[in-house]
């Protein structure tokens, strides 16, 4: 029952109305007993100083900031992580006493959705994608340990500020950009065994395309990661399936980073049992309306 | 289930972690299956406008604010309503679209409280206290038409300023200060059917406390309330049920201040039927720990 002593956490965004954060977030609340709730607010671009300050004023213990704030919220807090220094971007906020501390989830959430890690020891990857989110999942392939990173965006700047800072920020050596796709695209996607879609094309609106519309050189040994999660299979991996090819979406990434969040706010060691990630994994189709 | 669109409603004062708003209002919302839900907020005066500048930032739908903050919150709203700039005081803010307006809902509670209102008409009423609550009590009183009301507070003072502004700002006409309790207390309580305290006398610490502790005067033709809700029966209402009189305490007018902020967040007429205020009275005695 929720009393005066219960927590608050909540989610922060523009829009924010369709976020399945409050869901994911009450359910681990319900399933590891905790004294708290989570909401969500809407909160504009020009409000960001007041919300942060108001979080302070409150005693709210957390906040995720989702799009378009993850690095516009930063002027406003007391300390970042190295982690947010280095990405720029931050997705959780920890009400330290008083002190707002800037922390970034995501990396995690991508780390610890994989079943098999060591398939990404010294492998190459082809990351397509060089925003926000292929920015948090290069940083962590780097720490995982690739060797080769092949990064495509349709922005060519955005590829060339992230090559650089897999090179510089984040220490990987070999790392390049994959400026035009028409060309040795088959090649390289025969000779790199990862590949990762960290772009909105499989989601609506654009649920009909793929990152990749010729699978013709992807077989049974690569392994194809979308981190669209609604629809639950892309196109890029219905057809990656058909190969042979491992698939997975981007569903447990986004339990993981959340449950991050939540074990930050808590400073508790908070782990799913197998059931229990079941169960998050369920009612979150439900609430996206997958059937699969 | 709380979703991305659940609404935020919570209590801000100084101590806050004893609040029952949360439990009471907690149970209204899953009574009139409202998508909200209800903590608090513990907030220190010197971050009142972070506090409400943040509400907006937020979008918090609804504040009630509770003690010391209800008059040091007023700087900072936009617009108060005319019973706020009568007592100078509110316990409840509402968030109109960015707009923060201040009420007050204590009158209302205690008016409604009431089982015979028609016992207010034309009646002489002894009020001990002349404080917030006691504010709150005159100027309902006022609205209920009694004719004539006496005043009774330790600090001359603060009576002589509530016995102004009921007779300047309620329009009492006949309206005094009882100064000197030891004089002819005995003779006026005989007189004046309806006591009512207003004080925290009979409240723990003060709970072996009665504001009056000669009941002799006291009969069966008198109404005594005490706001005192813990315990459920304070001293006064005890010894005043022993004469006869007829007895209340405060319960009834936390619960119906509370609803009323919720009326005015929601803009929906939410009335309790006549089991669920039982059951809200009920979880309320139990949190309490009142057996009674």
């Amino acid at each position: 029952m929720i009393s005066a002593r219960t927590k608050l956490f909540a989610v922060i965004g523009d829009p924010i109305a369709h976020s399945l954060s409050p869901v994911m977030q009450n359910r681990f609340i319900s399933q590891f007993g905790l004294d708290a709730v989570y909401t969500a607010f809407h909160v504009k671009n020009s409000d960001l100083r007041a919300c942060v300050d108001g979080m302070r004023a409150m005693g709210i213990r957390g906040l995720n900031v989702t799009v378009p704030h993850k690095e516009a919220v930063l002027p406003f807090v007391d300390q970042a992580s190295e982690e947010v220094q280095l990405l720029g971007a931050a997705n959780t906020l920890k009400n330290d006493d008083g002190r707002i501390i800037a922390f970034v989830t995501d990396p995690y959430g991508f780390e610890q959705s994989l079943a098999e890690k060591s398939r990404f020891k010294d492998a190459g990857v082809l990351l397509f994608g060089a925003g926000g989110a292929a920015k948090s999942v290069a940083f962590a392939l780097a720490r995982l340990g690739v060797k080769k990173l092949i990064i495509h965006d349709l922005v060519d700047e955005k590829t060339r500020e992230l090559v650089a800072l897999c090179r510089d920020g984040f220490g990987l050596a070999d790392v390049s950009a994959l400026a035009d796709l028409s060309a040795d695209l088959n090649e390289v996607i025969a000779e790199t065994p990862i590949l990762i879609n960290a772009t909105a094309v499989g989601m609506h609106p654009l649920h009909e395309k793929s990152v990749i519309e010729d699978l013709a050189p992807v077989s049974k040994k690569h392994f194809c990661f979308d981190l669209v999660y609604n629809p639950g299979k892309t196109k890029f991996l219905r057809l990656a399936e058909k190969t042979g090819a491992a698939v997975q979406n981007g569903l447990d990434m986004l339990i993981f980073q959340g449950l991050k969040s939540l074990r930050i706010w808590t400073d508790e060691e908070l782990e799913l049992t197998p059931d229990q990630l079941g169960q998050v994994r369920r009612i979150m189709k439900e609430q996206l309306g997958i059937d699969e």
